[in-house]
Parts: structure tokens; C-alpha cells; sequence
């Protein structure tokens, strides 16, 4: 699917703040830029990171005043399969090295601390896939989508006791619970289409039958829809901004539209 | 400074439990293993791990029963500088991309939520190794070293309350500090002559002047003394044993012996 | 002073909903209402409690769908001392027996974690008045006044951790810095004269030389222009309104205004 | 029910520290304290009090050094009802004005943040007893008794997500759990007969059909066995000692035995 993505952000800096921003979207295989471009409304120099492993872009900057960040770009997202209730756990034993950081409690999803209710709770469900889908299904049953219960703070034990949360706090408690049952999964970023309001969202993967599968704990968008941005162990490393001091957020604003594919000329 | 280390850790596990186990030293440039080796008390297949960037070494097994692991090991563990106050702290823009984690909040260092202490407090210190100095000095009066008040699950930001905690307590809030500082900072397991009682020891590093620098918080051993094993963003990331479900560690039993090493034959 | 109030408070209870409701000013012995009454906007069978001890009044209803509450009175606030540094005070042996709950860990002030940081912090000021007002500076200090950063769930140690809230916080930390000291300290929510801009506003008071004296950690409104409404352990107790289920503050909306009093006769 | 208690505590005080002391049974109307006197085995003065609507115990002393405190006692505890399903639940008008501080969070039972919870998993049984009887159902399968996972600043909150726990948090969580669904719940110390190994022992009570009710959420006594000592919102009100800084317990015993009554002589 080509997906057009207009992202803008719009920061107060109270004085010289270097920042850290994941706002393009990953060069991955599983998905194409066809074409995109930064605009920031002050002089910068930017310092622009490329995981080689992963493909995750960041820049790094120093910025002052009020600033805007633009990101515009058409992506094709490929084809987005839909992880399914066979797919094959590994054993730890089969897991890449590089997955294995996936398996640790992090800021958001201290999965230590939910080891004893997620492995009573999803006792009888077959390992794999189903296992993901039990816990997907838990959130929707268990936890309400709710705006102002939780901030930027909010860890996945506290989502636990309150029940409630947004995109990135069902994530961070799917995750949690996935980890706690012995399933590697972090934390994506990712440009949806048909979210509605349009804005950034989180959602996660597992890492199942040899590769990573996204899942959207809030069903909110189609997976298909998807452009990946960042992943990380959770919100802390995915973060559309990072800064060196405390900053202020004044807007951020979201545009995914499908680029209807033009036909193929007929000989 | 040569060094023998010899560390056992008995375990209980209820059923077939996947492990993690990181208690060899690391492979890194800083120090050479001259001999080891790691002997388990029951037949088991290890995986090893060792990541090519950073000479970390881990294993992976699938345990069960009462389980005895013993690694030994003759270590010469270089000369290792001790961190100066003229230190140079690097701008975000100098900074390795692979550094850049280690800026950022982890499971057991929140460093988000102390940012505005941190900078308040160390606000008239001058950046660099003089910054990190301060934290140490902050920590020595301000903490106490106490067993008891803080177990597998205390965060930096639940230490920072407390006033008391042990050497991996004392890790956590060092590296939150740093971190809400600007400074990047990990968690370091090391084996250490001179600690007593013997065991286990955390300390962590900062990156100063283009390289790490080992930091005690507790002052309970010398730097020189040190033979890193594992390095990460926090206590999650270092575990000398990281389970698949809950286990009991029955005892760990640590030595370390400086190896008089013979004067070179005179011709 | 006299002083004239009027609140309104807004809600909405998505079903039937019992509710306690603190809003009333207590007929303390200082302070004295010379008139009041109170307006609800929906027939509600009203039970009223007035603590014979403390003279706080508090009502409760069954309520549903959008309710608007409000309170007028005119009251004479009396003379409020403000606490100096000299008051006494108490062993705990001479506290009268009603008093020692407030020396108390409660919800949102546990002061048995802060036990170790208040004692080592404050160890060198003169017990009594001049401790009381050590933590007063303390807070005005280490503490922003920033609206954003907490909520209704905040503690005093998370407070403590942030190093900002608004006054709710202050007095939290406050109490529970005092109760770590062995000083009775207690919530009070106030109606406050030129409290810019009007709001319920959260003080504390302690108990010394024999007497609770009220304090505004925030320093955002004279002592003497305060109204006391409810006392208690912390905003738990004194909460404006307590709902048996989740409900949602619409608005509030608060106005206090000087009376000016008229001369006496000349005869 | 006749029952000897023997309960020695031995504390250790590095100087001179205040302390309130609740080990003596409550003089209440549910039980007969025959005979009983408190040892202490160094010079104190002692002020007591006495709860005139409870009949709760306490003692306040300066206690300094190793300290041992023994209370020896032999009690009739009456007959001791089991809460039936049917026991009738008040509407919070018809509660009386003293019940409803249980109604509130408390330091160790923030029944607020557990409403969400509570309201949804709870929301199919009759209102009443039989609601507090699911309470302690789902705690029995839900929580695992285990020594060592909580200490003593340990949270209904932190027992809700760990899912493991001793007689004190079982109790918490069933408080909040209660307090959430709109129950009066309070916190008991109590003596106990046939707990094994003997101790002291943390219950709860519900306010139900105008009474107050024992509830053994770890159903590791019976309730005809149980000597009340204080009552209060958790474990910070009713605590054996509450020290004015932080001391040591160096060991505590408790003896419960059956005094076998003699039967009444025939004429």
C-alpha cells in the first residue's frame, strides 16, 4: 500500500536543548520510501543516525525557541501479514542474539514484576501466536482506552491497577505480559492509516516463527495501514523526541492518506 | 594486576526453566583472559553468546533441579584510570550513535523523573568528569549502605526516597543522576578484589573524553581491582542469571585473589 | 476577618452515585459562620454530619447525571497567629491521645519512607516551630509550583521524586516531612482570600505548643484570609467530594471576597 | 472460646526513641479480657490509652537499647459469627458517620486506584456479604502466600501486581478491593489459635447488616480462634510498635493456646 505521511511537531525549548527526534519512518526491508524530506523552521545542523542493523533513522540537533519539525514523505508499506494463532515460539535456545534484549524488563514494561499473574493467567493457552492473541485479548477485555489516566510516566504496572490507558499503555502492558511469558516483543512506532483522530501511534511486535510480527493491542488501525517508524524496548527508546532538558509540547499534528496506485498502462 | 576469580551460584528450579547467564568476564580490550573455565554440575547444552562489539560474554541453558555454576578464571585486568574532574563531556552531536541508548531511561534507572533534581541540584557543578564526581560525593552523603531496605525490584527512583540501599542501589541512582544530566551512563557487573565481604559488585560507567569510565559509588573497592563481566542499562540487562519463570538462588559464593605474578627472569 | 464564599462545583455521574461532600466550612471554635446555605440543582435527600469534635461538616447525597453544587456563607475567620519558631514541641508522651493518628503514614503522605531523609536533613534545626518552618523553606526551595506534572494520585513521595506540583503536593510533602520528624500534621482544605486565581486551595496545619497552627507551603495566600473547611490525614480524607464510582468534575469555581465590616456607631 | 496469649517482642533502639505500642487485646464489647499484664525489662514510664469507642489498647513509652516487651493474657472471645453471603449492604446514607473513614484509601489500601478493577471484575454478585466472599475467592486464587516477596512498605497496589504475599497484604488487598466496591473495610491485628507456625496474625473486617464482620482473606485461621487486638484503615494504624526513628526488631514470639474451661460443678 503507498501511503502519503505529513507529521508535524511543534516544541517550546526554554534555552540551547539538544534533542533526539525518531519522526521518519525506518528504512526496513518490509517497506519502501519512495521519497521524503525534513523541514525545521530554524537553523540547525543535524547529526542524522542510521541503525544498520534495523534500519531506524533519528537526528540529533540542538534547538532553542519554538520550533517546528516537519516530516513529509510516501511510503510503500508492503504487505503487512497478520500474526497468526500457529505461529511457532522459540525456545530461547533458537532465539538470534539480538532478540534476546527483548526478553528484559525496561522503563515502561517491567515485565519482572508481572511474571507471577502472566504465567497463571495465560497457563493454558498453547504457546505462540495464540499466546499473543490471548494477551491482546485480555487488554480489550480488561483495560478501557481512556485519555488523561495516564502521562508520560505511566508504566505498565501502573495501566495494570488502573485499567486504563491509551495507545502506548496498551502496548507497554502487552509487552510486558508477552516478555513475562517468555516472548521477545518491543515497542514500534508507526504512521497508521484510518486512525481516528490521525496522530502518532504505538503499537508492538512479538518475535514469532523466526521474525517480527506488528500487533495493535487497541485495534484501533488496520496493521496493513502501517508505516514503522522506530522500535525499542518501549516508549524510552522510541520517543518522537528526546531532550536534554525539560521542554514543552505545544502541537503535534498527523496526516496518513492511501496514494491510489495508478494502473498499469495497458501495452 | 592479575587476578583469580572463582564465583559459584547454586539454583533451585521448580521445573525446565530457559536461563540467561552472564558471570564470565567480558572479552574487551581493556583486559586479557589468561585461563578460565565454567563447570555445571548437570548436563546441560549451552548456547554462548559473546556480542562482538563489546566482549560480553553469556550463556544460554535450560536448567532444572538444584543446579551448581562455577566459573574460574586468571583475569589481568590492565590498568584502569580513575575517573578526573577535567574530564570532557561530549555534546549529544559527539556522541558514538551506540552510546546514545545509555542517555536514555531504563527499568531500574527512571532517570526522566529525577531530571528536574538533577539539574537543579548539579546545576553550579562544571560539566565532565567534575559533574560525575559530584554525583558520587552526592551519593556518599546522602545514602546509606544498608542491606535490607531494597531488594531485586528497587528502582533508582524508590532509592532515591529511601536514603539506603547496596552497591546495586547506589549503580541505579548514580546512572539515573548521570543520565538526567546529560552524561551517557550503564551498569557494569564486575568481580573485585579487596570487596568485603567478597560477592558479587555493581559499579557503572560514564562516557567522558571519547572512552567509559569505571565508577564505584560505594567506594568499597578499588577501581584497579575490577574485572568487568557484563555492561547494560541497568541491574535487567547484567544479571548474573535471568530465568524463564521465578527460581530460588540457594547461595553465590564469590573469591578473588591477586596473582603474584613472578619477576621476569634476569638475563 | 469577614469573608464571603461562594463554590460551585460541577459533575457528572454517568448513573446513580453516592457522593460525600466536604465544601462547607467547619464550625471550628475559630471561626464563626454567620450565614450560609446550600443550592443543589437536583432534589437530593440530604444526610449531614457534623463532627462533634472537630466541627467539620460534610453531607451525602445520592446523585445522577449533571449535578451543579454550590455553597454560600459569610464567615468571620477570627485572628489566625502565624506560627513562629519558638512554639513547643511535644514529646509524644504529652500529645492528647486524639492527635497521634496524625503522626501517621497515610495515602498520600507516607512518611514512613521519608523517615531516613527527614531526620538526616533536618537533624540540625531546633525542634518545634523553627523545624516546621525549615520544611516550609524546603519546599519553596526544591519544589516548583507547576500545574501539569501531578494528579489526583500523586503522593508525597512522588512529589518528592518530581520536585513540582501544585498545592495539594506542597501540603502532602509538607505533612509527610513532619510526621517523619515526629511532628502531628494534618491536611486542611481552605477557602483563601486573595488566592490568585480562586480555587479550593490545600493547606496543612501541625501541632505545637498544645494548638494545631495552619501553614501554606505554597505561600500563594495569607494565613489570615483562610476559611477552614475539612481536616484530616490528607486529601483523602478531605476531599471536596468523594463518589462511590467514577464520576467527572465538570467545572469549580470559587470566589472569596472581603466583607468590608461596617464602623461601629459612633454613640 | 478462653485463650492464653503469650506475645514477647524484642527490639533494639540506638538512642532514646518514642514509641506506641499495640499488643494488648482490645477492651471491646466481643470479647472478656479475664486476666493479662504487660512486662517490659527495663525502667519505663508507660501513658495508655484507651479507645473509648473501641476499647483499643496502646501504650506510649521513650524505650532505648535492646528492649524486651511481653504481654501475657487470658481472654474470652465470645462466639465469633462467620459472614454469611446474605449479610445485607448498606447504602452509604445508612451508613454510621464513624464507619465511613473505611470507606477512604489509605497508606497501604489505595482502593482508589483499584476502582476500575474492581467495579468491572465484581459487577455480577449481589451487593453484601456475598461480595466480600468473592473478594476473598478471587484473593485465594489469585495470590500466593509467600514469605519474602513484600516487606513492610509493600502497597495493596504492589500486592495486586505481584500476586504473592503474606497475611498483612492479603489483607490490604481485600480491604481496597472492598473499599472499592463501596464497603466499609478495616484493618485487625488479632491473635490467633491454630496458626501455624504461631504469630501475630493481620484480618480484616467489613461493615455489614449494622456490624462489623473477621474476614481471614488467607483462610490460614479460624475466626472462632481470633483475639482482636486494634483496629484500624491498615497496617500503619495498627501496628505492634510504631517508633518515632527507625529501630530494629530483633525477634518477636507469640504463644495462642485453648485454656480448657472447667466444667461447672454439679450441685
Amino acid at each position: 500500500m503507498q501511503l502519503k505521511v505529513v507529521a508535524t511537531l511543534v516544541y517550546r525549548f526554554d534555552h540551547e536543548t539538544p534533542v533526539i527526534v525518531a519522526i521518519e519512518p525506518a528504512r526496513s526491508s518490509d517497506q519502501t520510501i519512495l521519497s521524503d524530506r525534513l523541514l525545521i523552521d530554524q537553523p540547525a545542523e543535524l547529526i542524522r543516525d542510521e541503525d544498520p542493523a534495523t534500519g531506524v533513522r533519528r537526528f540529533r540537533a540542538v534547538l532553542s525557541g519554538q520550533v517546528s519539525i516537519q516530516y513529509q514523505g510516501v511510503i510503500d508499506n508492503g504487505a503487512r501479514p497478520f500474526l497468526q494463532a500457529g505461529a511457532h515460539q522459540h525456545a530461547w535456545a533458537e532465539l538470534p542474539a539480538e532478540v534476546l534484549p527483548y526478553l528484559l524488563p525496561s522503563r515502561f514494561c517491567p515485565s519482572d514484576s508481572l511474571m507471577r499473574f502472566a504465567q497463571r493467567e495465560f497457563s493454558d493457552i498453547e504457546a505462540g501466536g495464540a499466546k499473543v492473541l490471548a494477551v491482546v485479548d485480555w487488554l480489550q477485555e480488561h483495560v478501557d482506552y481512556v485519555h488523561g489516566v495516564s502521562n508520560a510516566q505511566t508504566t505498565a504496572e501502573q495501566t495494570f491497577i488502573d485499567r486504563a490507558g491509551v495507545c502506548r499503555d496498551f502496548s507497554h502492558l502487552g509487552i510486558a505480559l508477552c516478555r513475562a511469558l517468555n516472548l521477545p516483543a518491543r515497542a514500534v512506532s508507526v504512521y497508521a492509516a484510518e486512525l481516528n483522530p490521525p496522530d502518532f501511534h504505538a503499537v508492538f511486535e512479538v518475535f514469532l516463527d523466526g521474525r517480527w510480527w506488528l500487533v495493535d493491542p487497541t485495534r484501533l488501525a488496520p496493521i496493513e495501514g502501517m508505516v514503522r517508524i522506530a522500535a525499542g524496548r518501549d516508549a524510552a527508546d522510541i520517543a518522537f523526541l528526546t531532550s536534554g532538558s525539560l521542554c514543552q509540547c505545544l502541537s503535534q499534528w498527523v496526516e496518513v492518506t492511501r496514494v491510489e496506485e495508478e494502473p498499469a498502462e495497458a501495452a
